[in-house]
């Protein structure tokens, strides 16, 4: 097949560009390297060293005897040049990754809220519209986030998609109609998210088009079979206050002899998935024949879920480290029941992924050992807050966070 | 009561401003005038002759004593100034009117279509923030519209908001929730406005703001108490393809001797309200003091419902026209059951709204024949197509629609 990979530089992107192009399928990446200028700056690096996108591409080639094609376009603001690239690259899938994907990052300022808002709204708008203008059998695969339904608490399982409601009106009418259950976003990230979904169901209504969205949950772990290769195939590690996520947050405190910070309760639910698992996900996705129904076939891409407190205690037993509840920067519901159905990638065959009781903490812990001299402590603790009790200003913010935002 | 009007030069907001300037209100609009320089792009101008805002205002001045500020500043893209606004100013309400509001506009190009989605997002997102951020207290009123609901054939009365619903999960629990119906645009138009309940939900639910979000019907008619006092208050008449309603199209050709178009059945319903109606709606919405529930306060702001076809034969019968029915430009849904709930405003006691039977053709009429000398016949066919059927492309579109958009 060929596939264009949007945002094919990043964090599930790279991983996912290499793994199905050892998979046979020819593969463009398209990505206008946004990750790479916001880390420069947030001065949040990677533990990781991150190479060059050509070096990259160059080192795979190498390797493998594998071709991957790039082409630097932001999918958000420059419509013609992906039209161009997908009337002559002529793609059989496109998997949308293309997204400004940390939550804090969204909450951090006006201009970072807006970026977020607009930058992933639009790109999905472009490739959405670009499938509809040239070929309107092309396959979208977007990758969402699970974090869209919020963390209310629940006692039903959350469903993949459309269900059936029965309400009963005014006039004491009662009527069933088909929908998601309502989403609760606590992010403008997620938020944003929300707003796709609504995107691909327009087109997927209007057009017909054929649409996977992987609702993901919170990936762990860095490398995957393929990126583990060469030092130039690596993949990114965050674990700062922005873009880390908790997993790489707590080993990295645990390595360094901090006390492994839990934000308020940690009876927090989350779900997560291995990025091992998330790209062999997206591969299933790919190569998975729905038959077409008007609506956008909607994907739970999770492993498990688990209290954020229940990581946290893992982590502490095998590395031997302290625990430290912190107050929770973030205001949100930190006990609650979250059951989230994952019954169709179980029905694909993928009965296999990883929990975090499956030892892959060592892959972690080991690039963290390798990189120790990299950590920058001061990038964990979390400066960004939101919520109702986040302070309000009298006076025009001047002083508030002004990035230089990216594409 | 202190009141910002976010696009207070528009087709609502003008008649908005000076009727609640007229109630004692003080008003300061804000516009970047982006309806005027989109009619001048388009070439399709209204019917009327629009004065300058400071013509207006200075006219609104001299005739009532009445002072109304203007700043002009794009909403959507220039947070800080609007934030400097709202600090300054300290409204206790804002009325966000600020949009690109047709539906045929934003779907005619790539262009158009993003211009609409990211405009009305952003400036949705940035007049939330800088109340949360300056303000928790101040009312939000938005103008939304009832097309987010899209045109499904529904046998059951749409509710204004959330509403119960029960459910069976995958292991046959029984679960309630509250939520709105699914909504189905048909239009990228009316997807920003969905777009921008989901942001309202959002800060209503994380900040505890007070908003309150009118879904409103077609608008009919021209004038208002206020904007008829002088011909420099006038308000639009717009009756081209784009920005034209179809009751304003079908008097325009009625009294240029063309026949009446109708598109295709034209047993679409749609839902319509008078402008003088849209104006007191909205100035109860702004007094109306409603208990902070957490959730968004949807009211629907509509006077009936009607079939397309019908409101073509009351124009036809009235000034002996002729109809004929065109192949429709929009793919959607030529026959649905479509029933609103419109209990909230009637809660409220408006319960006198103008239908189309209370002879105010004759104002339109009037309007039309005073201005019969600048109608621009050639405006009115439509030219913007939409739907399954609407020709791909297998070449990039150097030719698709460009347009220099504003903001």
């Amino acid at each position: 097949m060929k596939i264009i990979v949007t945002g094919g530089d990043g964090f599930c992107g790279w991983p996912t560009s290499l793994h199905l192009s050892n998979a046979g399928h020819d593969i463009l990446i398209v990505d206008n390297l946004s990750r790479r200028s916001i880390a420069k700056t947030l001065s949040y690096e990677s533990l990781t060293e991150i190479h060059s996108i050509s070096k990259r591409i160059a080192k795979w080639h190498e390797l493998t005897g594998l071709k991957i094609a790039f082409k630097n376009i932001d999918v958000a603001s420059d419509y013609e040049s992906l039209l161009d690239v997908v009337t002559s690259f002529k793609p059989d899938c496109i998997v949308h990754l293309a997204a400004q994907r940390s939550a804090p990052y969204s909450m951090m300022s006006a201009q970072s809220g807006n970026y977020t808002l607009s930058n992933n709204v639009l790109a999905a708008s472009n490739v959405l519209r670009a499938i509809e203008r040239h070929n309107r059998d092309i396959k979208l695969v977007h990758l969402g986030s699970i974090g869209v339904y919020g963390y209310e608490d629940r006692a039903f399982e959350i469903p993949e998609g459309k269900t059936a409601f029965t309400g009963i009106d005014h006039n004491n009418e009662c009527y069933t109609l088909h929908g998601q259950i309502p989403f609760n976003p606590t992010s403008i990230y997620h938020l944003s998210k929300s707003q796709i979904t609504s995107l691909l169901n327009f087109y997927s209504q209007n057009y017909g088009l054929d649409i996977t969205d992987l609702y993901q949950g919170i990936v762990w772990g860095t490398q995957t079979a393929e990126t583990k290769l060469s030092a130039a195939l690596s993949n990114r590690f965050d674990y700062d206050e922005i873009y880390g996520t908790v997993l790489n947050r707590f080993v990295v405190q645990a390595q360094s002899g901090i006390p492994i910070s839990v934000y308020g309760k940690g009876e927090q639910t989350r779900a997560f998935i291995h990025i091992q698992d998330t790209v062999r996900c997206i591969e299933t996705a790919v190569n998975a024949r729905v038959a077409r129904s008007g609506d956008v076939d909607v994907m739970h891409q999770i492993s498990e879920t688990r209290t954020v407190k229940s990581v946290a205690d893992h982590v502490a037993k095998l590395m031997n480290a302290d625990i430290k509840h912190i107050v929770n920067p973030r205001e949100e519901n930190e006990e609650h029941r979250y059951i989230l159905a994952s019954q169709k990638f179980s029905q694909l065959g993928m009965n296999d992924l990883n929990t975090l009781g499956d030892n892959l903490l060592d892959e972690i812990q080991n690039v963290v050992n390798k990189h120790l001299y990299r950590i920058d402590r001061a990038c964990i603790e979390p400066k960004v807050k939101w919520g109702k009790s986040a302070k309000q200003v009298s006076e025009p913010v001047k002083s508030e966070v002004e990035l230089s935002l990216v594409g």
